[in-house]
């Protein structure tokens, strides 16, 4: 049990660290060293620093898929409507931090993408699903009436991944929210309209 | 004249290697080698690695301000198709290498901004021009009736300038151009309509 903290530990603070300076710029060492650990334990957690990087991602994601299914599946508000609170959160989330770090997966990507094939299918099979997230929550909508019967509910899925994670690009170097209260606001008076 | 060459070959061969692998993780030896350039005279063109990425920065962001002006100046064809011509120009552009690459621009403010605020100020100063680029274009579309009287064309600009470079991001981490064939077709059939 022990164990499974320390490694839980030395994943937080490489979350953290990758966040902040990239996954190539991150040393072992730099982590090992926060974290509390000898240098020459972490091939008792970990076979390389690129399974450490996907353990990362792993868990990175499991979390985001509870807090996506928390809004996602908050029946007491329309479909539409959750959509809005998970996107509303996430601004007041940034701003905290003055829009710093942005969003994992996103920055990953840009930064392996072109790096690692194994990196790069994982971070793609993310955005995936969470753009089958939006999908669902569009289709509910649309079946609620809440938006016209002519969009295609998956393309549109993929217009508002991207444009969201553009807008969380723009707010890290602009470091305010202004782009995704504009991407809100666009995206709920104009596109998701009956 | 000869010394002036060089300092281009290396910042070529800087920015290609940038584009691929980041700022942090490109050695200045590896860009030196490749540029056939003795280790030691590398203080002779530039300062610090951090002149180095600024003098690419600035030297991209010139020669994309030529590209913008080629497509945004071109009064043979209506504000929108300006628009429209230099996205699919783009898009063709990115399609050639199965997206790679991606927007040096917004590579390096994901990489860069939280890192250093020398590089994150100049890049959104960037970000901050093309989006004038995009909000003048839209004022002329709207005063020949292209677009509707209520569109406010600087949040528009802001808009289609981070979803351009969310769409630009998913390409490339899906190593297709779909995301930004979605982008289009759904500003131009969607929401720059009258």
């Amino acid at each position: 049990m022990k164990k499974q903290n320390k490694r839980t530990d030395i994943l937080d603070i490489g979350t953290e660290l990758i966040s902040t300076n990239g996954f190539n710029a991150t040393g072992i060492d730099s982590v090992l060293k926060k974290a509390g650990v000898p240098k020459g334990s972490f091939y008792y957690y970990f076979g390389s620093k690129e399974d450490f990087g996907f353990a990362i991602i792993d868990k990175f994601a499991e979390e985001y898929d509870l807090k996506l299914t928390s809004y996602f599946g908050d029946t007491s508000v329309s479909p539409l409507q959750r959509m809005r609170n998970y996107m509303e959160h996430t601004i007041e989330h940034l701003a905290e931090n003055k829009c710093k770090r942005g969003c994992l997966i996103g920055n990953l990507g840009q930064e392996l993408a072109d790096q690692n094939e194994r990196f790069r299918a994982r971070l793609e099979s993310i955005f995936h699903s969470w753009q089958n997230v939006f999908s669902s929550c569009l289709k509910d909508a649309q079946e609620q009436g809440e938006i016209a019967q002519g969009i295609d509910c998956d393309v549109m899925a993929e217009f508002i991944l991207s444009g969201w994670e553009g807008a969380i690009l723009r707010a890290k170097v602009m470091q305010s929210p202004h782009s995704l209260r504009i991407f809100i606001d666009t995206l709920f008076s104009s596109i998701l309209v009956r």
